[in-house]
């Protein structure tokens, strides 16, 4: 599939025909899984369940996989609901509880009732969990050995149960009789050792598992750490629950990206409801109220930069032309702050950047923050002797630029120091408070300079 | 390891005393090597040597790999050379070529020299590939079957080959005599098909695969949508030359957010120079080259609001409060702009916001810069009457906060878009670009009510 959009007009154009149907039906389930999904996320809601509606079962449960939630709960709920619960009854139960999850409660249970007993009881106790933890986003079936048996006797048993059932296959879990975790086995053990060993002598005892109610992102830390491609939940008694893999914490990882990102712009990622809505596609109250907290914050930091300001109103009456200026200060005081800021944040985020090593950074930073200030104020001073005719106004601009900016870079790389110092995340108070402390002391600088100078004239 | 600050505090008393020389080497050999390598991060340089010292062999190959580059050449560097060339014979072979291409060309050589012949002619294939394409990335140990061969034979293979070799274990790949990829075969399947069944029958021909100069970029994204844990890499003649595993993937995930971050942020991540530089730890000419860029654009932008500005300056001769409130509308509308345009960007690159629905978006981000403009804008007029008993004063501020906020918000919304359609990364340009454009055009709306009102009143 070379170019997504000429298969669109192809698929578009095939629809429009009912004679071509069933060479529709063909290209499509020729297609990967995870192709199609992509196409259908480029497809009218009409095109997508026709499209749908034209591929073979298996399939069709390999795509909804790889939709995002809100296709799946759309698909699932335009379809018959006995073909919806045949292939909800086909996904892996992680899968499925997510799906289930992200439905309304009345729907949850319509299709829980419809499954097979055995999967929907299993479903019932995935969706006791917090989504946000590890039972939320376990897979229950593992495929356990028991420690007493040999090499062959374990071969034999995963022979059996993993063609049985659709399980991921990374390590075998060894447990007692009352499935207590015990140890792990590697596949790749298992195949280059003798096969009359005993399991409890090939075993790896020292574990690393997670708790059932761990949150993500603990997880998430744990995977990038050692690197592994699963780890075992086990609840409270060291019984075995499930397995988490790395595609599940790849997920993770793009949300707390995301979060990230967003939070470092001021927005509030976590809005304490008990829904976890999407900003970009939740209810319009929602994202006003994930956005007002930090604009609020600046509203209160920016009254702080209005009043110095206003302490100045006799310059600007003696020399209007200084209020020009300020928009250019507090533009490349910004903008310098936030770059620092930003390097300052992701290397903290990435590990790079520790409190022990932060001196450095500090440092660092001071001397990119003089050596671009001097630049710039002498820039700026050159410009604006040339365009106002005016020399010492260039002297003033100049000089305000290069401390402005040397400050500027100083706090942003600070800040985010202190507030790791103080436990506090710095992502979240970083961008908006650096920005509007930046805007009045890089304004308070700028004026004090003028009335030296308008007073020594 | 509970608390790492206790175990540093630990290790460092440990240290100072040679009767307890023996309790470290323990201590420290007990730990995973993941916890060993956070723990060398915060250690001081003689500290962490010491430490590294009392490591077995093992242990400390293994320590090596989690360690980040430039702590691998410091250790590396500071050992006995035999003793390095011994550890790092013992790294995975992807890895091994990491760290020798991150040392100056002169050591590299010295080491090729002192290690294993076949181990350091592959070594010496692997430089040969940029580090940032699949070669670069790629384990050139993959585990092959015939496709000639039974599921029996191929078990024996495995059983021979994966004890002699460290190499990675998700897939078995199959190959004619020639070497070209013809199939896969799952662990999974292997384990449970009978054994006298030809692998030819039950190999996956349909494979997803990538070249040797493959972009990383580009192979992450093959990683996130089919969500596999290997990929084999081949050259032009499609000839197997390695595997790709997920946890190089890990690496590169954050390496690109990291660059999509301190790209959005005004920070030039490519210099285009020879060698890729870390900005914050790299020359001090190269943090000043990566940062420059954006900050003279913006320069550019901000002197256009600066003449704008000082066409008004009879205003502020005759009103000069008006100057007090410019920081604060440039401040409210960065932000709230800011908080557009990160939604937006960060939605482009997890794929939920496309071209195509677009639309939705820059009518929902209006819709709540509308509605925060209000509410902000009603704030800021009482505020401003309360404060300087001027009722106009209010009104005229009250409305250029609603009118700049929604513009701010249309305009960090539709740009990234904009951009996308012109096939420019909106990462790049956005931010410092937006700021600046909401500067000016937030100042010129502002002012020019201001003049409305003087000229009528």
């Amino acid at each position: 599939m070379s170019n997504i959009e000429n298969t669109i007009d192809r698929i578009q154009e095939l629809l429009l025909d009912v004679e071509t149907e069933q060479q529709l039906r063909e290209e499509l389930n020729s297609f990967h899984e995870a192709d199609i999904a992509d196409i259908f996320q480029l497809l009218k809601p009409e095109e997508r369940l026709a499209c749908f509606l034209k591929l073979d079962e298996e399939k069709a449960a390999d795509v909804i996989e790889y939709l995002p939630p809100q296709l799946q709960v759309e698909i699932l709920g335009d379809i018959d609901e006995t073909l919806a619960s045949r292939l909800i009854s086909k996904l892996p139960h992680d899968e499925a509880a997510d799906v289930l999850g992200d439905m309304e409660d009345d729907d949850t249970e319509t299709y829980l009732d419809k499954l097979p007993e055995k999967f929907s009881s299993e479903i019932r106790e995935l969706l006791t969990y917090n989504e946000d933890t590890a039972g939320g986003i376990m897979n229950p079936l593992v495929l356990t050995v028991a420690h007493s048996m040999t090499v062959k006797d374990a071969l034999d048993t995963i022979r059996i149960k993993a063609e049985k059932d659709s399980m991921e296959l990374y390590y075998v879990y060894v447990i007692d009789k009352h499935e207590h975790l015990l140890g792990v086995v590697s596949l790749r053990t298992l195949l280059t050792t003798p096969v009359d060993m005993l399991i409890a002598d090939i075993m790896t005892r020292d574990i690393v598992k997670v708790q059932v109610d761990d949150y993500q992102g603990h997880i998430a830390d744990i995977f990038m750490k050692y690197q592994f491609n699963a780890l075992p939940v086990v609840d409270l008694y060291n019984h075995l629950k499930g397995i988490v893999t790395w595609d599940d914490v790849q997920d993770i990882v793009e949300e707390e990206t995301t979060d990230e990102i967003l939070t470092s712009s001021g927005i509030v990622t976590d809005l304490g409801d008990d829904e976890d809505e999407d900003i970009l596609t939740g209810s319009l109250r929602n994202s006003i109220k994930s956005r007002i907290p930090w604009l609020f914050i600046t509203l209160l930091g920016e009254f702080v930069a209005v009043s110095v300001t206003n302490k100045y109103d006799h310059t600007f009456t003696a020399l209007p032309v200084i209020a020009a200026f300020m928009p250019l200060l507090a533009g490349l005081g910004g903008n310098i702050g936030t770059q620092s800021i930003t390097l300052m944040v992701r290397g903290m985020s990435t590990g790079q950047v520790t409190l022990g090593s932060g001196w450095k950074y500090i440092w660092r930073e001071t001397l990119t923050g003089v050596s671009i200030g001097l630049i710039f104020g002498v820039l700026v001073a050159l410009v604006t002797w040339g365009w106002q005719h005016h020399v010492q106004l260039g002297l003033i601009v100049g000089l305000a630029m290069a401390l402005n900016m040397t400050i500027a870079t100083m706090i942003g790389t600070c800040t985010p120091l202190i507030l790791k110092k103080m436990k506090i995340d710095p992502a979240v108070a970083s961008g908006p408070v650096i920005a509007t402390t930046i805007d009045v002391v890089g304004l308070a600088v700028y004026l004090t300079l003028v009335t030296w100078y308008l007073i020594s004239a």
